[in-house]
């Protein structure tokens, strides 16, 4: 039931832009709650890789004096990886395209990582 | 002397934007290059956290097929850390209070970088 409920939030994230092109819902500890992703993106790898870049920007914001985390974003020539924090929990990973317009994806995301919030 | 244009460089971007607190020029293995710091930040402790950053970010980059590390943005409920790569060898870290305007420090930040590119 409210594994359902997390993907139709996933789903409906997907589709609200093109540019979107995975999203998961992800313990603090790496595991997989839910996912929408592409063949050829595994949800191990993703979980391990999420997990590591919060445990290591959390620090880094505790350490250069910028509060608690709430989110990263990676860059690549390829695409974006953006990670929020939903709730104390679990995080949001979102993977887009190049040509993904950040005002756009950053608004869908943090109304999607507010609805996860009120489920788990 | 290229120290000297190093540090005008992140002077001026400094003094670009009343929300940038610190910035400074940090090679691919974590030293300093050049830095304008207020007192409490420490160079030792930006570098080897970047460092580290950029190291997990280029791996995560690439493990889900975002291409090559361009950037990294980390948020925290009292401000960003933004890392943009300059030129090969050398990254720009910048640290914002949490009321910056991302776009204004995404477009100041860009043009920073582009000139540590030609000097380096």
């Amino acid at each position: 039931m409210r594994d359902d409920m997390l993907t139709t939030i996933l789903s409906e994230l997907n589709g609200s832009n093109v540019d979107i092109e995975a999203s998961a819902v992800i313990s603090a500890d790496g595991l997989m709650m839910a996912s929408m992703l592409p063949s050829g993106l595994e949800e191990d790898r993703i979980g391990a890789m999420s997990a590591a870049i919060l445990a290591l920007g959390g620090r880094t914001a505790a350490e250069l004096d910028r509060g608690d985390l709430e989110q990263v974003l990676i860059k690549g020539n390829n695409g974006f990886v953006l990670l929020t924090q939903a709730g104390a929990d679990a995080v949001l990973a979102v993977m887009t395209r190049a040509t993904a317009k950040l005002g756009l994806i950053f608004l869908d995301v943090r109304r999607a990582a507010e609805k996860l919030t009120k489920i788990l």
